[in-house]
C-alpha cells in the first residue's frame, strides 16, 4: 500500500467487488453487452455515478456517461473511462478497473472540492468486447462516427445491432458522424493483459501505441482421397499444407517480434474438411490475427505471408489462393503531448513506469479520431486475462488511479 | 474388350447401371446402409439373385446371400461377394462391382450347366461402409462373431444397431459366435481405390494382405492467452504444437512408406479450441489413421509417434498426454494357397497381375477368421473413390470376374 494517495483504494475495491457479484451465476464472471446482466451492471454504475454527484446519461452510442461540470463553460471535456462488459467467463478487472478508476477520479475531486476548468466525463463505453454481433468497441466506434449502416443492420436472433443499441438507451438514428467535438483529451486505464510490467517490475505502462490489427484468411484446397489406399507422396493433404502455414506464420512473427516494436501473430481459427478419420483432408481454412505497433512491420508480415502461401503450395502441390486481408486497422500512436503528461504524472506520484505498446485493441484507439488520447496499463498477474483467473491488485489499480488523476489535473491546466 | 470371356460384361454393366439409378436423388451416388434407398437396392439384388436361380435369404447378420447348391452335400461353401452400400456421395463401383461379379459367376456357371462340388454363395455383406452407427463391416463382423453386445447396443436417433440389423431382415439375437463353419474359401473383387495398378499397367492386383488399421488420438493442452498481448516466445499455442505433430506424423509415415511394404498414416480429424480469432488456441485434438501391411511397421510407427509427442511437448512447452491407441486391427494376410490359385487363375485368363497390399479395410479381412480368404483388385481411374468421379471400366471388371470364376472352379477341385 502506498500511503497518502489522493484516491481511496477501498472505494475502488468496492466498485469492483460489487460488479463481480453481478454475473451470470453459472459462468463467473460474465456480463456480456446487451444482456439483462449487463443492464444490471449499468444500473449499479448509474447509481454510483449519481452518488458521486455526476450528471448521468446514455449518449446516442449507448455509452454511459457521468459529467462533472467544469468552471469555464465551453472549455471542453476531458473524458476518462473504459468498459463494464466482459467476455464469457471473463475476469473481474478487464475494463471494470478503468471505469472504477475514472469514477474514483471524480469522487476524489469532489471530496477535495476541486473544480476543473474543463468538464470531466466518466465513461463506460458500450460493448468493448466482441458481442453476439461479432464486433468490438461498439460504443467508441459509434461515438466517433465509424459505425456503418451495414454494421448497424447486422441481425442476430432477429435483433439488429441498431435495435440492441436502442435497447440500452442509445439513439441509433443519430449515429453516422462523430457525436462530439468538445473532447480535448481522452484517457483510459486498463490491465495490461500481458507480462511486460510484471517482468520489468513496473507499476505503470504508458501506452506509446495501440497495435494495428490485421486479419488474414487463407484457404487451402487439397484432395479428399482415401487415407488407407493413397500412398504417401501421392497426396494433396490440405491439413499437412495448413500445418506448414501455421509454422511459417509462427516463424515470420517470431522474427518480426525480435525487433524493437511489438509484433505478434496468431492462427486462432483453423478448421479442416471433411474431418473424417479415413479421409485425407481436402480443405483447410486459417484465420491469422496479426498485431503490429508500427505499420512497416505489418506490411512486411503480409508480404511474407503471401510468399509463404506460394512456397507451401509449390512444395506440397495443394492449391492456395492468395491470402485475403479481411480486416486491417492501422496502429494508433498515443498523443505525444498526453504521453509526456502521463510520464510526468507517474513521476509526480512515484509510480515506476515505462513506455510500451498495447497488443490488444481498446476504445482509446477509436477515441483518438476525435481527441488527443492515450492510455496507461497496470500489471495483471501472470498476464492472464479473459479468464476467471484474471487478477490485478487494488494497490496497483489505486496507484494507476492516482497517476490518471494527476494527469487529468495537469491536462486541465495545460490544455486551457 | 477381351474376347471369349466366360462371363457376360453386358450383364455386369446392367447390374451396375441399375443400382446406380437407385440413389438418393440429390446426392449421387448414395445408398447408405439401413436407409429406404438401401433396401430398394437390396430388393433389386434379390430379384437378380433369384433370376439367376439362387436360393436367396438374409442371414442373421443381415447379409443378403444367394446359394447355388453343389453336387456333393456337406462339402462346404465357396463364398464370393462384396457390398452394395455406399458412403454419402460415393461412387458406382466401390462394393457394387464385387457383388455384380459374384452374381455373374453364378450366372455363368448356370449358363454353362456347370455344377460345382461345393455350394457357391453370392453375398452382399451388410454395412461395409461406416454407417450412422460409426462402424464398418457390420455384416462380416457379425457373421464371424466379433460384433460385441456393446456395439450392438449403440443407439442413434433412438434405434440400436441390433434393431437396425433386424430391420433389414437379420436376427441379432443369434449374433455373438461365428454363424458359419462350412465356408471353405471366401473371395472378393473390389476396385483398388489407389493408383498402383493404373501406374503399373496391370489388370489385377492379387491382394497379399489387407493392412492393419490403428487409430491414435493425441490431445495437446496449451493456454488460451490473448492473441494481441501475449508475446511470441511466451505462448503455449496448442495449434502450433499440433502443426508440429501433423508434420512429424507425415515424416514418420513417409519414411516407413519408403520400405517394401505398404504403409500410410493420415491425420484425418484435427480440431482446436476455442477457435476464436483473438485467442491463442488452448487445445488441439488429432486423430491419426495408420495402415500397415506388416505389424513391425505399425509397432515402429506407434513408438515413433510416442517419441514425437514427447519431443514436441519438450520443444514447445505445451502438455501432451501419451498418445492413446483407440483402435488397433492387425494386418490380415491373404491365404497363401488361395493367393497362389488367384495368381494361376490370372495367368489362365490372361490377366496381367501383381501382388499388392490393400491399404483399405474390407469384409474379407473379417471373413479370414472363419475361412481361407483372399481378394483381388481391379484398376479404378486415377485411384479416385468414395466420390462421384469414381470409375472402373466394364472391361476391367469383366476380366476380374473371369479371374474369380476361374479361381472358384480351381478351388472347387483343389479343396475337395
Amino acid at each position: 500500500m502506498i500511503p497518502n494517495l489522493p484516491v481511496d483504494p477501498a472505494r475502488i475495491a468496492e466498485d469492483i467487488a460489487d460488479l463481480a457479484a453481478i454475473t451470470e451465476p453459472d459462468q463467473p464472471w460474465t456480463r456480456r453487452s446487451f444482456t439483462p446482466m449487463f443492464l444490471r451492471g449499468r444500473d449499479y454504475l448509474t447509481r454510483r455515478f449519481k452518488a458521486a454527484g455526476l450528471e448521468t446519461r446514455i449518449d446516442a452510442a449507448g455509452n454511459l456517461i457521468g459529467r462533472r461540470r467544469g468552471k469555464v463553460p465551453g472549455r471542453g471535456t476531458i473524458m476518462v473511462g473504459s468498459h463494464s462488459d466482459t467476455v464469457p467467463g471473463g475476469g473481474r478487472f478487464d475494463g471494470i478497473a478503468g471505469v472504477s478508476v475514472a469514477l474514483e477520479i471524480a469522487r476524489s475531486l469532489g471530496d477535495r472540492g476541486i473544480v476543473l476548468e474543463h468538464d470531466l466525463e466518466v465513461v463506460d463505453y458500450l460493448a468493448e468486447e466482441v458481442s453476439v454481433f461479432g464486433i468490438s468497441c461498439v460504443g467508441s466506434r459509434a461515438l466517433v462516427g465509424t459505425l456503418t449502416p451495414e454494421t448497424l443492420a447486422r441481425q442476430v436472433d432477429g435483433v439488429t445491432l441498431a435495435e440492441a443499441i436502442a435497447s440500452v438507451g442509445g439513439d441509433p438514428a443519430k449515429l453516422g458522424a462523430p457525436l462530439r467535438t468538445d473532447i480535448k483529451a481522452c484517457l483510459e486505464l486498463h490491465i495490461e493483459q500481458g507480462t511486460v510490467l510484471e517482468e520489468a517490475h513496473q507499476a505503470v505502462g504508458v501506452v506509446s501505441a495501440i497495435a494495428g490489427i490485421t486479419r488474414i484468411e487463407i484457404v487451402v484446397v487439397g484432395r479428399a482421397d482415401h487415407a488407407g489406399t493413397t500412398r504417401m507422396g501421392h497426396r494433396l493433404d490440405a491439413l499437412a499444407a495448413g500445418a506448414r502455414l501455421v509454422l511459417g506464420v509462427e516463424a515470420i512473427a517470431t522474427r518480426l517480434a525480435a525487433g524493437p516494436k511489438h509484433f505478434a501473430a496468431t492462427v486462432g481459427e483453423f478448421t479442416i474438411e471433411p474431418g473424417a478419420a479415413n479421409v485425407i483432408p481436402a480443405r483447410a481454412r486459417l484465420l491469422i490475427d496479426a498485431r503490429a505497433e508500427v505499420r512497416p512491420d505489418m506490411l512486411a508480415f503480409v508480404a511474407e505471408v503471401q510468399a509463404l502461401a506460394q512456397s507451401v503450395a509449390a512444395e506440397t502441390g495443394v492449391s492456395i489462393d492468395p491470402p485475403v486481408t479481411i480486416s486491417d486497422n492501422l496502429p494508433t500512436p498515443g498523443d505525444a503531448h498526453v504521453l509526456d503528461v502521463l510520464d510526468a504524472a507517474c513521476d509526480a506520484v512515484g509510480a515506476r513506469h515505462r513506455r510500451m505498446a498495447s497488443g490488444a485493441g481498446h476504445d482509446t484507439a477509436w477515441m483518438a479520431r476525435v481527441s488527443r488520447s492515450a492510455m496507461i496499463f497496470i500489471p495483471c498477474l501472470g498476464g492472464r486475462s479473459h479468464s476467471p483467473e484474471e487478477f490485478a491488485s487494488t494497490d496497483d489499480i489505486a496507484l494507476g488511479a492516482a497517476v490518471l488523476l494527476e494527469a487529468v489535473q495537469r491536462l486541465d491546466r495545460e490544455l486551457a
